[in-house]
């Protein structure tokens, strides 16, 4: 790179804030990921994404105020990209939860690792520590939970139940999977994910939610 | 209390190696509950627990060496008694199951606060921090899974099972338990846990698992 090339990438950086505020929350949904929210400093964020203090701060002047961006705008996106998404888009319901558990087996599978759901992960460390961030976990919750309550609305099975009822089955669906995955990463393998698979599919198709 | 009576107290605890391991570890298992492992430092263990330094470096030359005795001394006897050894002893697993629950659930309303389960808690936390630390908490959810399997063998649904089928049922009510408690953690809320309980003593039953 000549030297005015990097100037000019440099200038680009710096007209950049969006671009800037992008990378560290990316850096940041990382860690919070692979080290815990907790055990992620201010300073190890400057470190990975090479922001001065005085940037770093003029995006997010508390650990908190980055806190809420990734919860908003990294680990919402990705549970609906990963849950929400297929579940509304899928054409039958038992297909769509059958779809989802294996798109996250595989990606297990060929990552070798077990990282975990990065919304359980933040859900088990801010939930006693900040009443912000806790809602703000607990309003993603909240949007999967509707989207397979209605889901679950609209299947013959569910037909027949009240809203509660709905929202019951919605959030069984969930301790299922998120407990799944609690044991696939401290077991370190997808089999309790496959598992919890295919006896999650028996259950919904025992009680008619699958189509 | 008179100074000889206090200097008789000092000497007591002093000569009680026994009785500090226990305390401190107490208040390991509090502070990892509360906060969570990264969160708590020696330091703060000096503090909460009054001991000095050298006798906690005594007791515990590292933090891991704290979290492997919290698991082993605290998480793992508290697993046993609040799921391991009730489904043990249960007339029939379904009611045993219920209780399980049901007791869970009362101790949240009374506390009025959800801190979440011990073992997952950690578990989120260590899976990846460190590999001794891991196989611990693995080595708690096997003991769980194992207890789980054999008394669903014994029911009219689980004779007709393999060993890998009985697991995953086992590993699918730890999953439905632990999932709730996540969801239960993040919302501040039993509801969770009272419906995932609902619906799982149905799903017992409806495999000819409850007795």
């Amino acid at each position: 790179m000549t030297a005015k090339s990097k100037s000019k990438k440099l200038q680009r950086r710096r007209n950049d804030p969006e671009g800037l505020r992008a990378r560290i929350l990316d850096k940041a949904a990382d860690l919070f990921q692979e080290r815990g929210y907790h055990s992620t400093s201010m300073h190890d964020l400057m470190q990975v994404t090479g922001v001065s203090a005085g940037a770093l701060h003029h995006h997010f002047p508390t650990k908190k105020s980055i806190g809420l961006a990734v919860l908003s705008d990294r680990v919402g996106p990705a549970v609906r990209a990963a849950w929400i998404d297929p579940v509304r888009e899928a054409p039958a319901l038992g297909k769509g939860v059958a779809e989802v558990f294996g798109g996250i087996i595989a990606g297990l599978r060929a990552r070798g690792a077990v990282l975990g759901c990065p919304l359980n992960n933040l859900a088990l460390e801010l939930a006693l520590t900040d009443a912000d961030l806790r809602r703000n976990v607990e309003s993603i919750f909240a949007e999967w939970r509707t989207a397979l309550a209605e889901r679950i609305g609209a299947t013959r099975g569910g037909a027949k139940l009240d809203g509660k009822e709905r929202a019951a089955a919605a959030n069984f669906v969930i301790s299922v999977y998120s407990g799944a995955m609690n044991l696939a990463k401290a077991m370190q393998s997808a089999v309790p994910l496959a598992d919890a698979a295919d006896l999650l599919s028996h259950w919904l198709h025992q009680h008619r939610f699958a189509s």
